[in-house]
């Protein structure tokens, strides 16, 4: 079902996919390695889909005349100060915009110890942690939260229409070895990954869908008729994931970005980077994390399970795999992109 | 099995046991006061409960000799940049350490946009969320993180022994009316709420705790014999509260504090503030909240209900009603404060 590419010519394809819309090959080549990395993370739903999901962007208006995607747009800090920014992407790309938005961060949080980014009227960035991953790269922390105003997927509690999208957290932390990567919906689960449980005729194992009648159900096929999935906490703790998802929408509106809206387009992303050295010192903090992860892993275990892993480990190896071996793509996307590419008259083929 | 009592007497009566103890007027009508709201605010586990365990904590030691409270302690700001600080409470109560911690993060979010105070070598302060509500009150955002270092309530994923606390956060909005407020453990419950269902002899719907040996179940008496709770998310999603407990603990090591340890005795939190002026501004998003909130609530019911809350309306109602009628305090421990009264020498009873 799956095969393995190997990294370059997935980056070379994607490449060429977006320069094929016009847009310029450094910038197409940034957003093209953005997106494989992504996926040799081990996600089908939020890395080289990307390409796609530009494509159909590009070409698309809202039914209200919005334009989706400009693909000329160049992001603007539109305010600051000594700790924050926000970030106009101007309904262009989310790559360059997050560029700017990480490395304003990370210069506002060297002197003030920690910083926030708000960038607002964006674009799908797909995967978080290969935002956050950088941040940890450079010895900082970050917790990057991501919204779009239309996404209608989780119904808030008590109610059986869809008012929240699934309003994502990625929480990163350097540590001795590969950072501490935690990047999750506030929803039980992702859309991407609904879609695809719909897709390959799938249930999950707990009532996690609800109906458009307010039916709770573990069948996502709801979900493509008006239904909705839950919050984090599921059933019986659903609340939790329900106060995540709204301090999401907060951080956005917060930062002059719209909150859930029936018809307003936009991706909007908030990022938090804190500097140790401003705190108890990094190195401090990578000794005492390095003892925590040991006291961590000295839990016994679970029958049949080989070993504990911190939150990030497994995509860490995972990327390490795919760099040697190839990334794992699966087989319907691959065609999909072979498609793609044909229709944009790419000779190119993967 | 409950009772209603006037706040005020309530207040009064902490503080009687507080001053009993050598604490001054001032700080015990403080912490009483502190207590007492959060007791309004509907909870049984983290309100007046407080008065117990300090007054228990007063007296001990651990076994390797370390004081677990000193009741003289002052905290000291003992680091800090433009936009951030560590206060060290050392080892004192947790009250005046983050009274210092509220002060301190708003004065320096008015400048910066965003600060992150971290409090370490702390006691415990109770519900997150009275404090949180404060800073939403002055029109801030507000993060808050707790963490015990030497709370054994939850394994790791694949494991079977625990290695974290329940390590809560609370988060708090201000909007057009109440405050969002979420208050949450990172496990699927608190600690407090599990030793309550063991006395109670109550189990939960799912199987939200495991024995030692890594079965699980339903029955929460586990938890009292070498078992463990699990994470937000439960059996088959635990692993997005694994995330955020880790982060919890990363912000704690990261301030110079002790993450997870089975020896060192300490509280410690992390409190981040927002100030939206330096964002999109306060008026704009204040407009904003009140659209979305609107829209939420302007979702079809789920049948059965009657209508939609957002995070926090319910503690908001339970605090209103509790000032005008009285706070509930369960029968159980109403006994528990009148003993304590009595083998302090106190003539007040509740």
């Amino acid at each position: 079902m799956n095969k393995r590419i190997p990294f370059e010519i997935l980056v070379r394809f994607g490449t060429a996919l977006l320069e094929k819309k016009s847009v310029n090959k450094e910038l197409a080549l940034e957003m093209s390695e953005l997106a494989v990395r992504a996926q040799a993370s081990g996600t089908q739903t939020h890395g080289i889909k990307m390409f796609l999901f530009l494509i159909g962007s590009m070409d698309a208006r809202t039914e209200s005349g919005q334009l989706i995607l400009d693909p000329l747009a160049v992001p603007v800090i539109i305010k600051e100060a000594a700790g924050s920014a926000v970030i106009d992407a101007q309904w262009g790309f989310g790559h360059p915009a997050m560029k700017l938005a990480l490395q304003t961060a990370m210069q506002k949080a060297k002197i003030c110890g920690i910083s926030m980014v708000g960038v607002i009227n964006s674009n799908w960035i797909g995967s978080l942690g290969v935002y956050a991953l950088q941040v940890a790269e450079q010895g900082f922390l970050a917790q990057l939260w991501s919204q779009s105003t239309r996404c209608k997927d989780v119904a808030p509690l008590g109610g059986r229409e869809a008012r929240f999208g699934t309003n994502p957290v990625c929480m990163a932390v350097p540590t001795g070895g590969d950072p501490m990567v935690a990047d999750m919906s506030t929803a039980v689960q992702s859309a991407g990954k609904t879609w695809q449980m719909i897709e390959r005729r799938q249930s999950a194992t707990d009532e996690i869908f609800m109906d458009k009648n307010g039916n709770f159900t573990n069948d996502p096929q709801v979900f493509a008729d008006k239904g909705s999935m839950l919050f984090l906490g599921g059933r019986h703790y659903g609340h939790k994931g329900y106060g995540l998802s709204f301090w999401a929408e907060s951080l956005i509106g917060m930062a002059g970005g719209r909150m859930n809206h029936p018809d307003i387009y936009a991706h909007n992303m908030n990022l938090t980077v804190i500097d140790p050295e401003a705190f108890g010192g990094r190195d401090v903090f990578i000794q005492e994390m390095e003892r925590f992860i040991e006291h961590v892993k000295s839990s016994a275990l679970q029958p049949g399970v080989k070993g504990i892993r911190y939150p990030g480990e497994r995509m860490a190896e995972a990327i390490r795999t795919a760099m040697k071996q190839g990334v794992i793509v699966d087989d319907g996307l691959v065609e999909k992109l072979n498609d793609a590419a044909a229709k944009l008259g790419l000779e190119q083929r993967l």
